[in-house]
């Protein structure tokens, strides 16, 4: 028999929170409409109740006492949105052990305690919903899950910060410094005060295990995928490629090949024509190609208080629902039921690359590039070299047919000891999509 | 307790049901593993088992008589790829009478009998899995389900037809005639050899209608959408959108307005920015605005042998996995389940618009045109009159603010008697996306 009113307990209260506490209380009725009972919002678990948080919450509601919240006999499902791993892994686990589902956006506890967290909820006879934890509001893990499980997934390609794609955007439409588009994004408030895990790629590599685990069925540990951000990319690269017909974008890929998955975050150039290409300022987007399905994306909002809130309460209103937890009881699909990714050598990886050197500006220095280039077997596809005002330094931009990755770095190491040669080469790979 | 394997029974096996074969096939082991149960196919009801279909079916497997199907115990899902609605309608009813679930693709049997069926499967304890009947193999139905039910749906956006969006990206593109756009299209098997219910917007209008239904809970029936097709576009009208910013496409739109939904499909304008407008070839995608999620986006292939499977088998697992009856069961947002769609006053919806005269080049004419303008209240937002080589005919395009369709229309009709105009003014809608 279904029971009439679903109690929901809360824990963290902050931007998230607040959303899922708005919708909670704005679309009630249309909630109850669709699944026959009532969801109620019976306690929320907080630090600091006296806190201004510009909700009119019902007294009683907040509390800071973990044991308070858990007595609470008439809470079903447990919604976390306080994010963290210390304490909130440890309330999750509770949440768990005392048997109710829980709903989560915490990416972070995923990664390092997924395993852990969802054998225990198996063993429980409980769930986990986790939608919100990568891509913020963009339903992508549920497609994962049951729109495209008739495929085996091939590859996907994720634009999964927005930070870094608003940054970039703004680069690559307005000519922006790196640095400029940077402050621009705080100011926006789409980067953090600190917003070294957004630029570096490591928010992406988090997201990337996650969806790639579910992709794949495999178990994709944080450690497998490498990453590289954007705080090294400089606005001539992004100019250059653009000259060339491509969009700079910080791609989360994963790829199946055939000594096993690659999986990195780094920039990389699209060519414009690309759909990944025109996913702009702060969106989000994910591509996935399966082998019946071919190529199929999906963009929104990959974060922000209402898009996230709006995927944290589709997954209440799934788990209330009932059809959630029967899929997590018996579709073997988590991570902690799938065997470890085997990874593809980085090395082996083939792709087109573009490669930047400055070179002082002599006879002959084309001429050693390719040489090099022709030595590692790589053959070049397009070259660009303008004329310049003649300090002395020469930017000579050429972008490669197939090739490894080990080979390419090989050469652009070489290159970096030609005496011709000013600096580090800048090396990117372009990606070619799947005609899917 | 779960059966260790689910049979299936398979009705039609043209080009979507060998691509089901074929997966069911190809992936057994797969889907085995994640369901933890063997899905067998264990009869194929055809017109003709002659027919050869370049599918090696096990000896017995064919059958032209339905008694034979049915008579099949061992069949606990029924999948249905032949299409139209005789006799596949009865076949589908049988089917759930007989207590088997039902996946099907096929768009028109919903439009014309879905109320029926739903409300039979309910009564018999079974579901309806319909994934594949719009979009072909991207999940949207799934996504507007599951994905985003925290939301108020406020409006769709819909590429829905590959045939016609391959038509205008060609005539766009490369400027080609619509008749040799067609014939393009047609040689390359995405239209039909009878391209009528494509190019004239009536497949799009079906699809629309199950999509709207579920994106705003209410029963659309195909007459509430209004169609209007591509086959009278001229290529003229797309170039002078392309000089203006926008790019033509064939929209299938539904729109929360104050009054009811507007429903309807036509060809629109949309900014070369937007992410609906890069939606290239036969490629379908649908735009959500929800109210917590902002803009979502979903492309993919909307049709073909094996995207079209793609979403069929996803459906079969979904189905046998138990979770979508479960919410077929629970959530209530099926079609028999609501309450009739409140549809606005055509006239009312607001837009901006785009309109073309073809004119005598007299002096006064611009005055003329814009004087009726005013009249019906509309501003201007941009004009686009070219130097002609002075056959007479010139053409003047005007894009308006935000205006009244109705007024628009009025204005449009207006103009087609001066005697400075020669035939009918074009109009098409500009669509400015919410910024979502």
């Amino acid at each position: 028999l279904k029971p009439l009113t679903v109690g929901i307990g809360l824990i963290g209260c902050g931007t998230v929170g607040g959303g899922v506490v708005e919708l909670l209380r704005d679309q009630a009725a249309e909630y109850t409409r669709r699944l026959g009972c009532r969801l109620e919002l019976r306690k929320v678990l907080v630090r600091d109740t006296r806190k201004s948080r510009g909700l009119k919450l019902p007294r009683g509601l907040l509390t800071a006492d973990p044991e308070a919240f858990f007595s609470d006999e008439s809470i079903g499902v447990v919604v976390e949105t306080a994010g963290g791993v210390k304490p909130v892994g440890d309330l999750v686990r509770r949440a768990l052990e005392s048997g109710r589902h829980v709903v989560t956006a915490n990416k972070a506890l995923l990664a390092t305690r997924g395993n852990e967290l969802f054998a225990l909820a198996r063993r429980r006879n409980v769930c986990i919903a986790f939608e919100a934890s990568c891509g913020g509001g963009i339903p992508i893990l549920g497609a994962l899950k049951f729109g495209l499980g008739a495929n085996r997934v091939d590859a996907i390609y994720g634009i999964l910060n927005g930070t870094c794609n608003h940054i970039l955007t703004q680069m690559s439409e307005n000519g922006s410094p790196y640095a400029a588009a940077l402050a621009e994004a705080q100011k926006l408030g789409y980067a953090e005060a600190d917003p070294t895990l957004d630029v570096n790629g490591a928010d992406a590599a988090a997201k990337l295990a996650i969806v790639a685990s579910l992709a794949f069925g495999v178990n994709v540990k944080l450690a497998d995928v490498r990453h590289r951000g954007i705080d090294q990319l400089h606005i001539d690269d992004i100019q250059f490629g653009k000259e060339l017909g491509y969009t700079a974008k910080l791609l989360a890929i994963g790829q199946r090949l055939d000594d096993g998955l690659a999986l990195g975050v780094e920039p990389c150039f699209v060519h414009h024509h690309e759909p990944l290409a025109q996913v702009r300022l702060s969106f989000n987007a994910l591509s996935v190609f399966g082998h019946a399905v071919g190529h199929v994306m999906f963009l929104g909002r990959g974060a922000g208080r209402m898009p996230t809130a709006s995927a944290v309460v589709s997954d209440i209103l799934n788990v209330v629902g009932g059809w959630y937890p029967t899929a997590f009881e018996t579709l073997r699909l988590w991570p902690d039921q799938q065997r470890p990714a085997r990874l593809a050598h980085p090395d082996r990886v083939t792709g087109r690359y573009y490669l930047r050197v400055s070179a002082h500006d002599k006879p002959g220095v084309m001429a050693k590039l390719t040489r090099i280039l022709g030595d590692h077997g790589i053959s070049i596809s397009a070259v660009l070299q303008h004329e310049t005002a003649g300090d002395g330094g020469v930017p000579v931009v050429v972008t490669t047919h197939q090739a490894r990755q080990g080979a390419v770095r090989a050469a652009a190491a070489k290159m970096a000891r030609l005496p011709v040669v000013r600096g580090k080469p800048v090396c990117m790979r372009i990606i070619d999509l799947p005609s899917g």
